[in-house]
């Protein structure tokens, strides 16, 4: 029997961040596929588009008008999943019946005026009005006293349930701390009563050492394919050295993130050549009024393309039942990301 | 202010049978939707087609014959992403990089000779046949020394990455506990230690005496949606005395769990009209050799579709980083359900 490698047999991998388990199944990229293939067609868009509600001077579903804005705009969500007026309860019945009411606020951000352009076909300084604006929201929401959690997010594409092409993103901001950042706080918290250090930046270091799955770097920080990605091309952005939040960031870090968040989405539209969809994140520390030295800011990336524009992996049956599970490893995944030209395709020669 | 309530206010509910918290939040249900819509147009199709690799009689990809199967009919997945020839390997290194290599067994089972049917439209005897052959293939596998655990799966409708029609499930059955039984075994053995008594079994029972969530029930059955259920209309089917596996059943709880697998597919079919896609499946006693009187099986479902027959809910963003959501309450679910007629909507008058 030849010798086990990893990328040829099926293997699972351990998540240090998490606690959770991946199941990778190397050989089956071989597969035909005959499912569900997604519409890609991307209708041409146009500057403004007087239907749409993120759009300067346009007025929205309450009524409100939004203003001539000029770079990145916030405003509260219409139709939040959190609001912070709702009366508090509480449900404890044995050990079956748990509940608690839960405030919290939803904003949307517009990342640009332009109705047609995406983060990728921003240019860095535009991207940077965004990541000051994450910085405020974050400070000023999280300031509040009942918000204990401010998760800054991502959804692009209307296969992510992203409902508007206008480029946007989400702030919910909560009391509780969600369950995949709890994992985190739990896992961090632990390795820096062990080492006394940040659990991020020592794995971004590590990384480095390794140089297998990094697929960009800047002064501040580096683009990077985990070794337990679960997603066909997950990727982070964290940091070289430590970061807890937006709050500790000045403004040549976040120019440095903003070009991170650029040179990664351009990579991703490069590889099928067609807006790349995903839903991506910051985690960063919780907003307890306390300090973090165990967290470093870092954010993620879970696009659903597989195989091409048009087929994605689906997260189902076997998945959703037992075990998050890949078909292509996290270096064969780097080495598609890196090959890419540094342009985006539709601007470059 | 009002008085908090479950129906109208934001609030988070907690699962004990994994440990996990959900975010529901029920007013949502009023936002306007704009984005992506499925396809469900279902083609015309027919009780034999030619194309079709899991029709009886045709040949499949690996050049492998199908048998004229009368009833249901197992073979093994010549895609499979687990297989057992693999050799060993591990890697363990600092804290980072940790991976070992798995091995597994997957297969796939076909409902019915036809075609064109589906689950809520099969008899009792044809899905009695289906539970049969799950456990002699839970028996049979289970048996081996090196699985663990087995893992059966329906993945049905195109919106669940389903590449066929044809009515079939899947087991995938393997060396390690996946994620998600790994939750139950830890949260089970531990209301075990404590009472004695199986955690599903106590939990049916409560469900029965508050008659709130229930959706059906038989002799050996009942048809819930759990107060924590995470999909728009997810449901349980579990037992109402104690089967720790399928291993332990006789003919008539076979009969009885058919008849539910039949009872709530046609609930399901019936709210749009539609074949409702879902993803199901059966957790139950991993296949360690050791007695597991702390597990009882349930068979879970969750299927996507939200508002229509087009409009699903998107586990994204928030989601995917933070926390699951869901926007109408277990409750309102509850109602859509019951309120559905008996009868299939192709058959009923
Ligand atoms: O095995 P199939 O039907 O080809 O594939 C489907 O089910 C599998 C198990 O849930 C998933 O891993 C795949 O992403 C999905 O497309
Ligand atoms: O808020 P939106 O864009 O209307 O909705 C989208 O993002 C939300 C947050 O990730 C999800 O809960 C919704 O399912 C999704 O459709």
């Amino acid at each position: 029997m030849s010798d086990f490698n990893f990328e040829d047999h099926s293997h699972r991998r351990y998540n240090p961040f998490t606690g959770d388990w991946l199941q990778v199944s190397p050989h089956r990229g071989k597969r035909p596929w005959q499912g569900q293939e997604e519409n890609t067609a991307e209708e041409k868009k146009v500057a403004y588009d007087e239907a749409c509600y993120l759009c300067p001077t346009n007025t929205r579903v309450n009524g409100e008008l939004n203003p001539d804005y000029q770079g990145s705009f916030v405003f509260q969500n219409d139709f939040g999943a959190l609001t912070a007026d709702i009366p508090e309860g509480e449900l404890s019945e044995g050990e079956f019946f748990k509940a608690k009411s839960e405030r919290g606020i939803c904003k949307v951000i517009c990342f640009s005026p332009r109705h047609d352009l995406t983060i990728p076909e921003l240019d860095v300084q535009a991207i940077t009005k965004v990541v000051e604006l994450w910085k405020a929201e974050y400070l000023g929401l999280g300031g509040k006293d009942f918000i204990n959690y401010v998760q800054i997010f991502e959804n692009k594409g209307s296969v992510m349930g992203c409902s508007n092409p206008h480029p946007h993103g989400q702030i919910w901001a909560q009391e509780s701390v969600p369950v995949e950042p709890a994992k985190k706080q739990q896992k961090f918290s632990q390795y820096f009563e062990k080492y006394g250090r940040s659990m991020v930046v020592d794995y971004v270091q590590e990384e480095l050492k390794k140089n297998e799955r990094i697929l960009f770097e800047n002064e501040y920080f580096v683009g990077l394919v985990p070794f337990w990605a679960v997603w066909p091309f997950e990727a982070m952005i964290a940091p070289k050295t430590h970061i807890a939040s937006l709050a500790e960031m000045d403004e040549a870090q976040m120019e440095a993130l903003a070009d991170a968040y650029r040179q990664l989405t351009i990579m991703y539209d490069n590889v099928f050549k067609v807006s790349f969809p995903y839903s991506a994140g910051i985690h960063q520390a919780m907003t307890d009024g306390k300090d973090h030295p165990e967290w470093d800011l870092h954010m993620v990336f879970y696009p659903p393309l597989l195989r091409s524009a048009t087929v994605k992996k689906f997260m189902v049956g076997y998945e959703m039942l037992a075990n998050p599970q890949r078909d292509i490893t996290a270096e064969s995944a780097v080495k598609i990301l890196k090959s890419q030209p540094k342009e985006h395709y539709k601007t470059g020669k």
